[in-house]
């Protein structure tokens, strides 16, 4: 099959083997894969992720002296059927999964594998169990964005949100957009969204924030402050004692570089609940005491439970997220390469998608 | 009157001006005032210090040019009154406080403030409002271990327990003590600890610690998951794949040196809340991929509502928190100094009382 391959730190397009199904599994044709900000990093610094997961206990690392057929978020076509399966679908059904597929030696991670190849190859393995239909109707390209989407509603979950919280999102790619999708659908508002790139801050205002900033004009934790205050209060005191009163602050860091996390924390209010949704993959400097003095909560998420994924792809397909205005190029398998590198100028793409059948 | 100074970075015993009560304060005499981990920081490391408070936005921040009396862990007697005060104790009654004075400016920390001189001198003013009588029949200097104590209940507080949790305590110096004191009285059993020091391990022993580990002997994280442990599960599978259980941990980093917070989050098992009670002072390093490929929760917590000190003050009246075993060592105004050195071995010491009217 023709895939985009990882081999040797780059991406070429090669003919490899077609994946073959085993016990439990199913073979189908992607129609559509996203590019994820992993993928571009798991390309930089393959190294520093295999041994990150290696240190973190994951089961199973990729070999990256083997090739690597990346993409994780994908809606694909049921093609054959492997053994001891149930066929509850027929060929021709469309499906979404989890990126996983389970082996009886354990769970092996699509895209990050050398032997479960993802969505930038023409076919793939999933696990029949694992399988979620996509509601006729639903066009093929939103079907594929539950991946990413299902990450913005886990990491809302994992922030526990009361009532009166305000949120703030640093960052609006992907993970960002997901993110204030996700707080859109729980009533959570206002909603402050922060991003350099006017064009980001278009998407956020369209999938739901309240509020965008550019921090080159003025501190989001400044409008977020605005947007939360009660009261003024007199100055000098501290909240609680006649000082400003605000409401809760829950901080989605959805940038993933470092310096980040320190930065959250430096500019912060008392009490803030951060949720590190970017994933930063590598060492980071903090300064623990502005934590300590303002006491503040830092929750780290990754992923979603199959739950958060099948109510994703629920909310998708009923119109309750419009990943629409997400979607801005897509490429077949020879464009692959192009499109990391023209990712990784914010102001031009969000999502791109990889239709491996096009050219 | 006689106290302790910090001057030029040192301590020294000096004479100098009897504080005055204002408006809504009283005049005290210190009878017994904890040495703490906080005040050896601040001798060796001040600037850093009142750096740190400033950027975290404290309303006051002492000036290091200027005399300084430390101590904020003390009880005390009630000698005079300040104007516009109610009264409602008699002179001679001995009594408790939350180390601040509310002033019309402001709330100013007793013992890190030019103006409120702390439990190292004779004397200090505080604010009638805070005060909580001592009953009788408590000795005196269990009731100056009000505040340290108090710190541990609020941090058992924040880590917002269930009931399957498995407490892991790192560190047994006072704070980690002052934790496994409140995870007791939370009845939150079994209760790991580690500390390197023997001494340390028996006071964790007798303050509730049901396992106690000896870091140089096996890892704390081991010994947790034994404890933790709900059934062995198939090796290779990740938990709730079949993989091995654990029950939900909290992790208490009390100890507070540079390292610690990486080190926990290394170790840790997925889904950990960590409450980071240690006060680390300096920069540190992490590895962010931790805390994301884990879902690490962290939690920094520093002091206690006015409301958790009085309920400790009770606890420790009432014989729910025996404090007796922490107490290592007496000195008068003179043996301040000498007992800032002796605290820095670990085995020899917990808590060093100063009682200002004994020589």
């Amino acid at each position: 099959m023709r895939a985009a391959v990882m081999r040797n730190h780059k991406l070429v397009v090669a003919d490899i083997a077609q994946p073959k199904p085993e016990a439990g599994e199913v073979l189908v044709k992607t129609l559509a894969c996203g590019i994820c900000g992993s993928d571009l990093h798991a390309l930089k610094h393959g190294e520093r992720m295999v041994a990150a997961s290696r240190q973190s206990g994951a089961p199973f690392v990729m070999d990256l002296k083997r090739d690597v057929v990346m993409g994780h978020e994908f809606c694909a076509e049921i093609v054959d059927f492997g053994p001891a399966t149930e066929r509850r679908f027929k060929p021709g059904q469309r499906v979404c999964s989890i990126p996983a597929v389970v082996r009886p030696t354990g769970v092996e991670g699509i895209g990050y594998s050398n032997d479960c190849p993802g969505g930038y190859g023409e076919y793939m393995r999933l696990t029949e169990a694992l399988l979620l239909p996509v509601p006729d109707g639903v066009p093929t390209e939103h079907a594929a964005l539950t991946e990413p989407m299902a990450v913005g509603c886990h990491a809302v979950e994992k922030a526990r949100l009361t009532k009166d919280d305000v949120a703030l999102v640093i960052g609006c790619g992907p993970v960002g957009l997901a993110v204030i999708a996700a707080l859109k659908l729980k009533r959570a508002h206002p909603i402050v969204a922060a991003d350099f790139s006017p064009r980001r801050r278009e998407l956020a205002q369209k999938l739901g924030a309240d509020v965008v900033v550019d921090p080159k004009q003025q501190s989001p934790f400044k409008t977020w402050a605005q947007m939360a205050s009660v009261g003024p209060g007199t100055p000098g005191l501290p909240p609680g004692l006649g000082g400003p009163a605000l409401k809760p602050a829950v901080i989605f860091e959805c940038v993933g570089v470092p310096g980040m996390i320190e930065s959250v924390m430096n500019s912060a209010p008392r009490d803030a609940r951060v949720v590190v949704a970017g994933v930063c993959m590598e060492r980071d400097s903090i300064e623990p005491f502005f934590g300590i003095a303002k006491e503040l909560n830092i929750q780290f998420v990754l992923g979603y439970s199959p739950d958060e994924f099948a109510a994703t792809l629920r909310n998708i397909a009923e119109g309750r997220i419009d990943v629409a205005p997400l979607i801005t190029g897509r490429v077949g398998v020879d464009g692959v390469a192009k499109a990391f590198e023209d990712l990784a100028s914010p102001d031009t793409h969000a999502k791109i998608l990889v239709e491996p059948w096009h050219s």
